[in-house]
């Protein structure tokens, strides 16, 4: 399994559903012994999921990261928060266009999944 | 044709929205005399579509299902929200994991729409 | 590359953010001589966006449909909102269903972006 989660809201409610979506998809390939491939693109309002300091649930993220999922921002975002990468949780990483890096992903067939 | 639906608002206008984007599908293959596969995923706030007492539109429903339209819901739903699988319409199918079903479908060629 | 968009809401700010993830999107592969092709499918509350007079910014959807981005409405959409496909900018494209679209679309292997 190959996925690739798009989320844009800064909404805490939407967060914490894709993270409990995370935490269920994870569950149920460990139960089955699936190798997953999970990348979470954050891009426009949803940038502070990423920032240590600005959200409650710091240690759901970090965790989740433990366990394979990989999470990536988008450079025009950073760029129109004026943020930089070291603000950002360490093991975040940096696409340079949100939208080409979901296409290119579903073009290799992952799969894809709009929060 | 191969389609997976998901919808996660609990909201009438989405849900309304929704059941119109199917039958006007519906209406465009049987007009080509295409065949089609529709699957429509609920979970999150979406589980009271399925729920026949609560809204307002069973006869919708039941209808879409007759011409083929299978509706899923998450196990994990029903455990949140302590709901039973024999609270909601006799059709309805459980999957373990909302997510992990959309992402299969994908993989296996299907469509994938976001309501 | 190739990619269907796939818009729904007739706020500005939903809108705006579509039209810039466009710009991103055609920067990205401009830079990198990357063909793209890109497809917009306009439905539900959306309608506004294609309509010259209602709207605050012709001169950004008029210049993406010079960089090769094509823009398709719903005839479902037209008929409920009793437009005419001559109301709209001279360049938009109707297509019978939305949803039908979008399924072909991603079942030719285009990627598929929910706005």
């Amino acid at each position: 399994m190959q996925v690739v989660f798009q989320i844009t809201s800064g909404e805490r409610d939407a967060q914490l559903s894709m993270l409990g979506q995370l935490n269920n998809l994870l569950h149920y390939t460990s139960e089955r012994q699936t190798r997953v491939a999970i990348e979470v693109v954050v891009h426009g309002h949803a940038w502070n999921l990423l920032l240590p300091e600005s959200h409650p649930f710091p240690e759901k993220i970090a965790s989740l990261q433990g366990r394979s999922v990989r999470f990536l921002i988008c450079q025009n975002t950073l760029n129109s928060r004026q943020l930089a990468a070291d603000q950002l949780f360490p093991f975040v990483e940096v696409v340079p266009a949100a939208i080409a890096h979901l296409i290119e992903r579903q073009q290799e067939g992952w799969a894809y999944i709009r929060c």
